[in-house]
């Protein structure tokens, strides 16, 4: 059914929680289940690594903080506990962290995406945007309630489209990637923007692409999805079909935009740093999979 | 390229207007387009409508409102008011709006949900969700900046994977549709929930439907999307394949699900409310799509 994809799902996603929502409106089974309940150990929110490069986790007794529910596994329940401050820095990805998370195996990348998203969100939102009053932790972390209007706030989780533009032709299509000025050197990526409110993603894809290279998109093909918390991103990859080759790059949003051969996109993700034509962005990146899409599709 | 869709779009998509990013970030231009700009009119969220069914624009001049810039079109920039108050009652879109909803052209209806999602959005974010002070309109409508923190934000698209869930067999596969209770009697839809920070798009549609119906979820391809403004939610509709036929109903969440045929499916489609099987969703919703959708790929 439908188009061949990657063995390797992008990642972050693929949960390995049961997420039991039903018991995130249940206080006491939630206070009966910290008792033999397991807590994400972090500073902030940078996630401690034991020696084989997993997630730590403590006991729960005795903290007094507010706990997010994170979900049951093997019968026992894993929190993480809200800090002091988040980080909207967005560029916050490329620091030390990363390499932290380059070592973590899927599942404990999972985990620690949900739970940094939901703690930022938590420690940023503290407040009633409707009345400007405080909110209080609710539903085992799932919902914040103003005390003084009622309003009630969820974990915002904001759509990006991301997307391969190809330009078909006879020597297997090109491909249309481009660079912002906080990349690596040579490295080119995927182009993408927030979905906007009154949006389809497909109406999202169309326009990013000719606001940032000024080429004008025909049909549009959803490939893949990945949760991205830096902060709280759904990236969804498709593919555009470009119709015209020339560009008119907005400097403002991206540096760079280039057509690539095939030829040149599989030199990249192959070779790694040492590609002659640019750099593939890295392996944790939906943008990865895109390319490891494309060149499985059209071989 | 991809599987076929059917000929109509999902409503409130597709968007009639050149958005013009660049010019929201230049309150000169903007102050210079308003003189010959359009206003649309609506009493709080109420379009008013002309004798042909149409949104009905005035002038801009003497408006002494926060003005959201919607775009251009035929050289003309196209604005919306922001009213005193929001509206956050999901129930909202089932009452007497839906009736003028109805008679709108594909491109008004595309332009009022864009209007609806940001003004309503400003209307409940007038506060800073950091540190509690008064935010200010900013970038032509598409941001609010807090007055104290300095922090930026930004208006909300929260995306709902919406699934039919099929289980193959030999007449033509079963589809499992649900009711919730506020649902005009006999109604039946496709399930339906947030996307929840961690998740993937794909992540989401097994969770959702396994809580709700007990059933599990393999392989999910993805349909279509579409923009549903009550108030900004970002529907991500999608095929999911069941695993077994066993139900066990969350009644929290739903009040019913059952697995229909495809004749059940087809003549429900075909005649409305004299369907003797169930009553289909109604055209507007993304779910009329998707199952228009499955008939077409099952004939």
């Amino acid at each position: 059914m439908g188009a061949a994809v990657p063995a390797s799902e992008p990642a972050f996603g693929g949960q390995p929680l049961d997420r039991a929502d039903h018991l995130r409106t249940d206080p006491k089974q939630l206070a009966a289940l910290q008792a033999g309940g397991r807590l994400l150990k972090l500073d902030a929110l940078v996630p401690e690594l034991d020696a084989d490069g997993r997630l730590v986790w403590g006991p729960v007794d005795g903290i007094d903080v507010e706990l997010v529910f994170l979900g049951l596994a093997e019968g026992r329940a894993h929190f993480a506990a809200v800090p002091d401050e988040g980080n909207d820095d967005p560029a916050y990805a490329q620091r030390p962290i990363w390499g932290l998370l380059g070592r973590l195996p899927a599942d404990d990348l999972a985990l620690y995406g949900t739970a940094r998203s939901v703690l930022d969100w938590h420690a940023r939102h503290k407040f009633c945007a409707r009345c400007g009053q405080p909110t209080r932790f609710a539903k085992g972390g799932w919902q914040r309630d103003c005390v003084a209007c009622g309003a009630q706030h969820f974990p915002r989780v904001d759509p990006v489209a991301i997307m391969l533009v190809e330009y078909p032709d006879e020597f297997g299509g090109r491909l249309l990637l481009g660079r912002q000025a906080r990349f690596p050197p040579r490295s080119y990526s995927a182009l993408a923007g927030f979905v906007e409110p009154g949006e389809s993603i497909e109406d999202a894809v169309r326009r990013e692409v000719f606001e940032e290279a000024g080429v004008r998109v025909g049909e549009v093909r959803y490939i893949a999805s990945q949760p991205w918390p830096f902060p709280s991103q759904l990236m969804v990859g498709c593919l555009g079909i470009g119709e015209s080759l020339e560009l008119a790059i907005d400097t403002t949003e991206i540096e760079d935009a280039r057509w690539f051969t095939r030829a040149e996109v599989a030199e990249a993700m192959a070779k790694g740093s040492d590609s002659t034509s640019f750099l593939a962005p890295p392996r944790q990146a939906i943008a990865h999979h895109l390319l490891e899409w494309w060149l499985e599709q059209r071989p």
